[in-house]
């Protein structure tokens, strides 16, 4: 139920130069239901308070450190308290600053991946479940309504049985070794302490596994998997190539690359089925290629009237007008705004439930983590998806 | 000069119902820089009323009277008045409403086309000059990076001379009568007592020339125009056809649509030059295409180290995270907030000047439009373009 | 009827070094059906009879003067004589060529345009139909498979009445004056004396009005036309734009290119009805866009059991594996083909008709284009299409 | 060296109703270099003699055993027997008829797969070294210009040390059991006894390897397979996906299907170096994109003068103008024919080379199929690729 008024947000990271967190916050802002009112934007104090000063915080709102802001915050009165956090930190503080807000009863939205491991997003979500707070996370991509509009086509059967997933991630931005010019996304990223034990297939390789798992729903069942680092003197694996067994007999593939040198964000799916395809590319999200066998193509875009309810209820503009990354990754916020709204009006969870992703979607990519490299790591051909 | 605080804006027209008000809100929010704090959004009180109470507005400054908004709002003190407002109203209403607030000394923001005619248009102007505000219209289609990088090549001769344009903009939503049927958005366009003197060329095909001149800088000299009233019963065109030529020797073709079946907003504009061409195609926004006679076509893609200043610094994400039209709406918003700042800090204008759209296309716009409806009713093969 | 043997070609024009004869020579050899025999390659006799030997011609068979040929060749016995003759000379023989062969009783095969100007064609309509022989033109973009699915959806009422039709044809390689550089196809394209009176429209706008005319059957009222000579020195428009209004009530815009500095052959035609819109480009021919207001886009492909007899009777391949250029001038020469089997049976013409451009087309052509110079040159806006 | 007539071929197999055999004639006829003059069609005399009647050939030249017609045109004088012999036969009649043939002195273009398997190719390549004749093959998608321009840019460095291959071929036609429907494409290609150890990889998999490694040069080094029949009842796989590992470090996907409903024939491939990658799609075949991290995507358009001279050669139309399937595969023929008639001249082979694929590709092709199959039957990871 909506509030009658904005909801308070706080965030941990995304101090001045960080990418993401200026990501959360412009998606946060679209639609005029959010107000940044708290921050520990970095663990060096000057810089976090130039951060929220930028940001036009009141100084007694910004924080150097996350357990201390979860504390203050918790303890302020309810018409003034942050109503959730985001948290826009490397991989290796996800567990620490989440844990903490959702012990000091703050609602959480996480940047990917969940956590450094496996056993962290276990224990994560015995704290979140515990909690009965809100914990939504950011794997932005199934916030695209063709996105959302592929979902319904799989779930109507209008494609048939799922046969094959086809799904790639290639980026070029690591094909050098700029971890070591002081460029820190990449510095993290590359950082086994940080990242965690994976790089390519952390970052960016689990977000093509939860948007075939979301389109799809389909599980999957073994992994064999290749890891290649080829940029000499990085720690973590630069490109992931992987296929994948499904469980009820689809089959997949799943590529992902930081030294594809020229490609910049090409993350593509394409889901084969017994009576027909879809394809979604992410550098074109405003349409969805639809293929037969025995009839024309149909290219599907995001705007129309003939659309599912569940596209068009996450489109701001009219077909023709395009929707791209922002308006997806604030479509996760509006779906998490639903929720935190619900939680702070002693409502949450409802029972027809939230279109987002969610602690168990951070459990399995972290399952998907640690299985591909396990794989990777293996000389036998099949390595078998643990039950999370 | 930034401001250590958010600009206030206020808002007239733009209701519950309403396309472009939300568009407008959106672009403002997205850098959060900019607050909405007062509105009149209907002249229906009722409906302004609820329209500003689900914006989160305090109701004593949700106006039903545009005149009473500029008056009480001017009369606020510093720190509370509105820094400038937003006009997106019918046409009809542009004028009276811009010339209420500048006149009360408030900052305009305003869709476009600027006037009803131009008579109006040029006395908005005088009114503008005198004011000494900031007068901002939403030409949107400049905003886009890629746009910004087609001027950039153009200015540099990378193409050599120009010696041809062709804008195309065909839309299919005027299709059939819907304007009959209800359709706010239809109705008022093509009502001539709303729209003005044309419902086609008006609403889309001013935006082609924009992005035009915008991307050239080339001056029409002549225009043959042709226009059609396809749907029966509508009293202005719906379809528009003009050839051009241009000061120098550049020839033209530009047309505009609302009757091409299946086109969503297909806003495309090629330039040739003497030593080569570019493309930029307004569905596929981060791309700019060249062409050359003797090597390989390039395509340019936004978020790149090699793109230009200008158009480095109107993007947001990182290459392959595509950005769309509300960026390209909000990077009106971010180049005129420059200018309102300085207002709000007496000094405006800055010498090195502002890139977002002015009186000065208001005007031009307008002399367009009264160009191709004079071209269009005449057996004259070339009507000549106004001085303004 | 098929014939129990290959049919016999001669060919005039197509020397070494030419480039329309060449594609001729391929378009009639790909499907084993069409022997060439005789020729007169060049008005150099030097060089026809090194061209004919290195088509393995029998150097009997060589001619260096067309009027001989003809000669020559009907009066060898039925079993030796071409049964017909492929004109690819530059645009002023077309017509004494094809009268010599048509009056010495040999079906002709004509390049487009069909004459130097109307009163020939006039005059060439009048020798055709007396001869009683056939005569096919090669406006090769209607032999594609797409363009006669296109054709078969317009005529089946599938996009509704047609409304507007945009057709487009830039092209890039006389940007520079290479005319004066010994390009041979440079040199008479912008000659006057070889060309007729126009070069822009006269070799390629006619491609585009003609694939129009083909697709909707619609017949030109008026048309108001620009003309302009961007290489100094040019003799004849290299860029020409035109609105046109189609009886019935249709509009049209027609441009046609050569200094469009990068564009290839980029010949595009965009069909708008009441129910939807048809886009077909020749850079991409085995697909054929079909768009509506209320459904999804349709990508029709080629070789795909679901397309039109028409389509699916022009085509060699199955879809996926690319069909292009020569296949479509191919069909040209099949149906023609068929026509000529016919004639050398005495069964000509057949009650059932042919699929090929013949002389009714030429004569259409040539008035296009008489029209078009007409316009251009007058500040009148609308210039009469004349009966033909 | 050129012969000064035309080259005379034979034909095995491509009766009515097959489909590669009427390619094969297609791509012959289409320089007007090659003529067909006997065949043996079917092992249906019936079937072979109407055939053979439909392409004009002379009774005495259709022959329905294709010992005899080995046997018989070996002992025609020198001015009229076969140059060469195109086989066209289901796979497991390749290695007869080409056995017999090369013994008898003929030069001989094959289909591929070159052999039923592996076995049979090493003695393929005994029986053809020791003949001294042409064995050309028809790996078709080699025969691309702007495959052979990739090859030119990888071969100069222009994209770096070759890190990753992307292969992937993709079809739909067999999502359904067609083989059970009289379908002779689908029977032979699903029937072991025919087709061999596998179907899709066999079919077009190879067709993928070929393609990276003419390309890239790069050898296999381990593979790791995985097969799938999706079609109940059918005995060969419909679907594989494959990592593969390079000599030399680089690794590679490459996956083929052929229950991809609604792919037509999507042979992509793309290639990541350290200093850039290239694509080319199959379905887009004139054009190459070349990309890089640092200066904007290059579209490398055939046609061009700006082209590799094996790309320049290897074209038959100005740019623009769109080859596809059939040049490409003509393409083979021409390089084959060089060679055939340098062999008619006692000239073969030459020092300079030729490029065609040959005896060594077909072994290698082979090789190729026999390890992705083995490698598909054991849970060991990888499977070594065999010494050829």
């Amino acid at each position: 139920m909506a509030l009658n008024r904005k909801l308070r947000m706080g965030m941990v990271g995304g101090g001045q130069g960080a990418f993401i967190g200026a990501v959360h916050r412009m998606a946060a802002n679209l639609d005029g239901k959010i107000e940044l009112v708290a921050g520990c934007f970095s663990s060096d104090p000057k810089k976090s308070k130039a951060s929220g000063k930028e940001l036009f915080l009141s100084s007694d709102r910004i924080y150097t450190n996350y357990e201390e802001m979860a504390k203050t915050e918790a303890a302020l009165p309810a018409d003034k308290r942050i109503d959730f956090v985001s948290i826009v930190t490397p991989n290796h503080m996800h567990f620490p600053v989440a844990a903490a807000f959702l012990k000091a009863g703050i609602n959480v939205v996480c940047d990917k991946p969940m956590t450094f491991d496996l056993a962290e997003a276990k224990q994560l979500r015995t704290i979140a479940k515990r909690s009965k707070k809100v914990f939504a996370l950011t794997h932005n991509y199934t916030g695209y309504p063709m996105v959302k509009e592929a979902r319904d086509i799989v779930s109507k059967g209008k494609i048939g049985k799922i046969l094959k997933i086809v799904a790639e991630y290639p980026q070029g931005w690591l094909i050098d070794a700029i971890e070591n010019d002081d460029q820190k996304q990449a510095a993290w990223r590359t950082d086994p302490k940080r990242a965690g034990a994976s790089c390519c297939m952390g970052d960016i390789g689990t977000h093509a596994e939860n948007l075939g798992r979301y389109i799809t729903g389909l599980e999957i069942d073994e992994i064999c998997a290749e890891f290649t680092t080829f940029v000499p003197g990085r720690k973590l694996e630069d490109d992931g190539n992987c296929l994948i067994r499904y469980k009820g007999g689809a089959k997949g593939i799943l590529f992902a690359s930081q030294i594809s040198a020229g490609e910049e964000n090409n993350l593509n799916i394409r889901i084969y089925g017994t009576k027909g395809s879809l394809e979604w590319f992410q550098e074109h999200p405003n349409e969805l290629v639809m293929k037969f066998q025995d009839k024309p193509r149909q290219i599907i875009r995001r705007g129309n009237g003939y659309v599912s309810k569940a596209a068009a209820g996450s489109s701001r503009l009219p077909a023709g007008h395009q929707e791209a990354f922002l308006e997806a990754f604030a479509n996760i916020y509006v779906a998490a705004s639903d929720a935190i709204a619900d939680e702070v009006q002693g409502k949450f969870p409802r029972k027809s439930g939230y279109d987002f992703p969610g602690i168990e979607d951070g459990v399995y990519g972290m399952a998907f983590i640690e299985t591909v490299v396990k794989s990777a790591g293996t000389k036998q051909k099949w390595t078998k998806f643990p039950k999370v």
